[in-house]
């Protein structure tokens, strides 16, 4: 009695899924303060050149560069103090042929000025002139007007995750705000007559509501914002009652199954009824989560989970992350998600199946090892124990110890 | 005119400054919906085992394991349904010798049975007998009573910060709030002559304040609240001022000190001047950052970073975030934040000198590839081009295309 006609393998889930799925991203403006983590929703291209003005980079003195030809420790040139360069003014003079101005490091060159002699290769005199002792090329310890960038320069790409480096990047330019995605509202329902809201006291046979705590600090994580609608009891009424409302009132939906096999029959029927075209994808053929639903209803995506909640993690790991990523617009960030190590002991799987195992990271003699975390998949704190996720792809029997895998970092 | 007498080894200006600074973690309780990212600040124990009775872990008949032995496809053996095992409840009934009760994955066990034949390997017939296809194992397709984690025993450790894993781990035990450290309050001191805040116009010589941007979003990310006491002009009497406030207020005083030679000079008197013992590393071999300045008074970490951008953002990053952490108690996460990579091209380096260099990765022929993005130090959108920073260490003159380095991520 199989439970699905048909098992999609992982990639070609997400492929089908994100064929019809393509929503166009919604922004707002927020303070800098607030932008951290959020993702740019518009290309932000420099409206000044940075820097505006040309910049000293050391502590020296500005010179024209001809007047040092020849300098060095055993045959110094003199030049004229012409002045002072204040810091945050324009210096208010020229350079003549043989000045040299004193200048700290980001301050402004004075007109005619193209190299900066640092402090320690000059030596003040008294008579109001300083000995040079090393010869600078023309540009030498200066940053040129636009050398970091020019003006109309694109500088942050939309849909990219924002750093302190690029929040950073678009301070130095001026701007006060940031225009970010809409952070996407994932309505969370979890079901099923065993399941009690934390704070209950449990009988016998009764467990706590896990996937409204972790699949929330998910969303959460990934830069949406959850929102509970509770537990269901294992009935295909109320669940599609819940389902109406949360799809009436977010952008994305996920639904984690109950235990029984009626309750995953039924909700894909749910699903179906909530808008076209409906369920997309059911039954991914990966472990842990075969019962995967991958569903789009007015627009909206819809994600049926299994409800053990070791798998629901994963699932949502796998689907749902990358699901609140296309809401955002978000552009090519995988790469820095995935470490390479090598397998301390061997990993069964069965051919024609991914697998998804939890391991933990350890670093011996300089070199990254990835140890497996086992335990039955229904097992909560074998997830806390590990770092990340290796896959064994479908076209192996498994991967023997000192082979170098992909570590999916949480 | 050397700036400093001495300057100090990354590594051992670490040492020196955590030999010092080991303050005690403050607590607070939060929801498990606030709990995302924050650290624990204590032990947490379960108090009852998991699973807590039982389960299921397929959709299939509860059974005495010695009752199916023998059984097979050409041998089935036939056993009486007893009843069948409602969620969320205790079954109300014991199994007796040559009896079965169909069970839902996440069910309870009746009394007596030891094992679950799946469902696939059963037969459901009209007399109220079930036919066994496949004989099972004691505790085949079962949980037992704490096989996830058992009473009494230690599951998250003080000093982790929390990911859903652990948020979903607490909350299968029923907790509703945790136990995490208090984020330390930040201040973020800039100063400069030069610096204006964001949203003014610029003159002709004038910069952008991007530090209390950049600092800001990093301490966020890092755990710490951020506190900005605006831009102060180049002058000891009103850095002390205001450093004298910040540390009344913050647990942790950052001091970003002006360009001018005299404006480094003097924030390490004017730290001195706030507390003992006052400046414990001034000048630490490495690029960029070598005017760092690590100092504790009255208790708290002050720490002075050079004025530009750039280096006070890497700088804050190997500096500022250890101290966050430390703050937060957080105990050892750094093996997941690096990542192994081959470089692309040579990079020179001072041997000495510890130098850290940006670059992006890329993924080829499943290789990690770290590609340096060059630019001189001042120019902040470098850091925005990169992906983490690679170090070169004091010893060597640089390192050759095709070597591995270890690229600490952002």
């Amino acid at each position: 009695m199989p439970e699905f006609l048909k098992l999609t393998p992982p990639d070609e889930a997400r492929r089908i899924f994100f064929s019809h799925y393509a929503p166009p991203v919604d922004s707002e403006w927020v303070s800098l303060g607030q932008a951290l983590g959020r993702v740019s929703a518009a290309l932000v291209t420099a409206q000044t050149p940075l820097p505006a003005f040309p910049r000293s980079t050391v502590d020296g003195y500005a010179v024209m560069a001809a007047d040092t030809f020849g300098a060095g420790d055993s045959l110094p040139m003199y030049l004229q103090v012409s002045g002072e360069v204040a810091m945050g003014a324009a210096p208010g003079f020229a350079l003549a042929a043989g000045q040299a101005a004193l200048i700290h490091t980001g301050g402004m060159l004075p007109d005619r000025a193209d190299a900066v002699v640092m402090l320690e290769q000059t030596q003040s005199l008294a008579n109001g002139m300083v000995e040079i002792q090393r010869a600078v090329a023309v540009g030498e310890n200066v940053i040129k007007v636009g050398e970091d960038v020019q003006a109309g320069q694109e500088v942050i790409p939309a849909g990219k995750r924002l750093r302190p480096d690029e929040i950073g990047g678009m301070a130095a330019l001026g701007m006060c705000e940031a225009c970010v995605a809409k952070r996407p509202c994932v309505g969370l329902l979890s079901s099923g007559d065993e399941v009690l809201p934390l704070g209950s006291e449990l009988g016998p046979g009764q467990v706590y509501d896990v996937n409204t705590s972790s699949l929330g600090a998910l969303v959460e994580q990934t830069g949406g914002e959850p929102r509970a609608y509770g537990i269901l009891p294992d009935s295909m009424e109320a669940m599609e009652v819940a389902a109406r409302q949360a799809l009436a009132e977010c952008d994305i939906v996920v639904l984690t199954a109950g235990s029984s096999a009626s309750a995953r029959d039924y909700t894909a029927r749910v699903i179906n009824r909530l808008g076209q075209p409906g369920v997309l994808v059911h039954g991914i053929n990966f472990r842990p989560g075969k019962p995967t639903i991958l569903a789009l209803c007015q627009g909206k995506a819809v994600v049926g989970l299994p409800g053990n909640p070791v798998s629901a993690l994963v699932v949502a790991r796998m689907f749902l992350v990358p699901i609140i990523e296309r809401f955002l617009g978000l552009q090519g960030e995988k790469q820095t998600a995935r470490v390479l190590a090598r397998l301390t002991i061997n990993i069964a799987s069965q051919a024609g199946r991914e697998d998804w195992v939890p391991v933990r990271l350890m670093q011996v003699d300089g070199e990254t090892l990835a140890e497996p975390v086992f335990g039955k998949s229904n097992l909560i704190f074998t997830l806390a124990r590990a770092d990340g996720l290796v896959r064994i792809p479908m076209d192996v029997t498994g991967v023997g110890a000192g082979e170098q895998v992909e570590v999916h970092l949480y």
